[in-house]
């Protein structure tokens, strides 16, 4: 099954947009899991088991195990297996952010699709079209490119104005250009920038859209719901990662990330109805 | 000692400017190495043996490990320690092109210098300014930003115009500026557009410049050294990779490669004279 058919169908089978980041940070880590043998694993498996009946996607990204070496590579494969055996319904978005030359990036599509086994991976359009092609190939698989960035500076480069359009409004045209080949793309738009998200869903009124900046980061869910959502009310992974997986620092984290995570489908869903 | 010391206090001690890239491709080791219980190390090894003396930086691209999961990434660090041990005044510059927000850059970071070890990074900056600051703070190390890439895509959003300075000239601009702050900024610019090349280097007299696309890409290089060299006919790093590594696929290569790496070298200091 491709990404954006595993998508819908979670979303319908969960009746739910929210993405959970599984980023685990072993300063925030629940005391008694900080001696855990795979304290990333046991936090992660915790953190699955308590949501997967409220979420249409996991988004571990790959920097908070990469920081930790072969010891957090071997975390990050153990969820992705483990989700795989468990929750094979929930596609696995890996936040990696790459890109490089031709031959290059066929390695890092190896990489995040073979080696961590990941159903979709974020991608960074500066380098050009020739160098997403090894993702954009994998036909299967979600690619989703980087298009307006939930940070506060991203609007550094990405809104410098081309012909009188920005520059992410370029990338989006791209994309949307790119998606004509195999229907597998989709973008990353920042719920810190409500108003440049209501001009990438106007450009691709169907494409599976990324918002990180949702709690921590301080992003208006409402605005981005209503400016984000498809006609259908769908086409949305709402990301949260710290606003859920630190909800409680004592052995109860399990179960106040599900409640976080419920209050947070809730209020999307009441805003879809 | 920073970063731009120890490359300049080898370009020195080696008379060099050549970069050698360790990419190690399976599929192109020499056939005795592939069953080598750690053929990436050991071809690796030789590799760095044979031209230690020739070279002014050793570029590991990290994807070429990653794509093997957790036996790559021990090749990689298994050679970082190598060079650290044996050769520790060649600076190992990781081609990793991250860039993410802020938290998740310092994981990247810690990643790049801590886990992996390395000297200098490249970095993307699409995502803007903030998005780079944990890895510029980092004020010993090299921090090299994409500025003008190799591939034949490059142009795609990096010549896009803004008030008539294409984006990669916007780029440089910025970098420009970031480096008044501890002056460990660098740029990659390809060795495949001599042109753009000549324009980075007017904006930064003096700034080390990463030059990839020699050899297998097609790069010119004697444009790239006319148009790139500072004034005192350094501040280059020319990137060989495949050229060097595979010019030979018998039980000669670390030989082979030796000869085409002075060879090369020769080429670029007939020009520096």
């Amino acid at each position: 099954m491709n990404f954006n058919d595993k998508f819908n169908t979670i979303v319908e089978k969960n009746n739910s947009l929210l993405c959970i980041g599984l980023d685990p940070d072993m300063e925030k880590l629940p005391l008694h899991l900080q001696n855990d043998p795979d304290s990333f694993f046991a936090f992660n498996k915790a953190i699955i088991d308590a949501t997967h009946d409220l979420v249409c996607c996991y988004k571990p990204n790959i920097a908070f195990y990469a920081a930790f070496g072969e010891k957090g590579l071997q975390s990050l494969i153990a969820t992705t297996t483990y989700l795989k055996e468990h929750y094979s319904d929930i596609p696995i978005l890996l936040d990696a952010k790459r890109g490089d030359i031709g031959n290059t990036a066929e390695k890092y599509a190896g990489e995040v699709f073979d080696v961590i086994g990941a159903d979709g991976v974020t991608v960074n359009p500066y380098m050009g079209q020739d160098t997403l092609e090894p993702f954009l190939n994998r036909r299967d698989k979600g690619i989703f490119v980087l298009c307006r960035t939930s940070n506060a500076g991203a609007g550094d480069f990405q809104d410098l104005e081309v012909d009188g359009t920005p520059l992410y409004m370029r990338v989006a045209k791209s994309v949307a250009t790119w998606n004509q080949q195999f229907g597998n793309c989709a973008m990353v738009v920042g719920a810190t920038w409500p108003e440049q998200l209501a001009k990438v869903r106007e450009l691709v009124p169907d494409m599976p859209l990324l918002i990180p900046g949702i709690g921590s980061q301080g992003g208006d869910l409402e605005k981005t719901l209503q400016n984000g959502l498809t006609q259908d009310k769908k086409g949305l992974l709402i990301s949260v990662s710290r606003g859920i997986l630190y909800a409680s620092s004592g052995e109860d984290f399990a179960q106040k990330a599900r409640e976080k995570a419920a209050e947070i489908q809730d209020t999307i869903n009441n805003y879809r109805q």
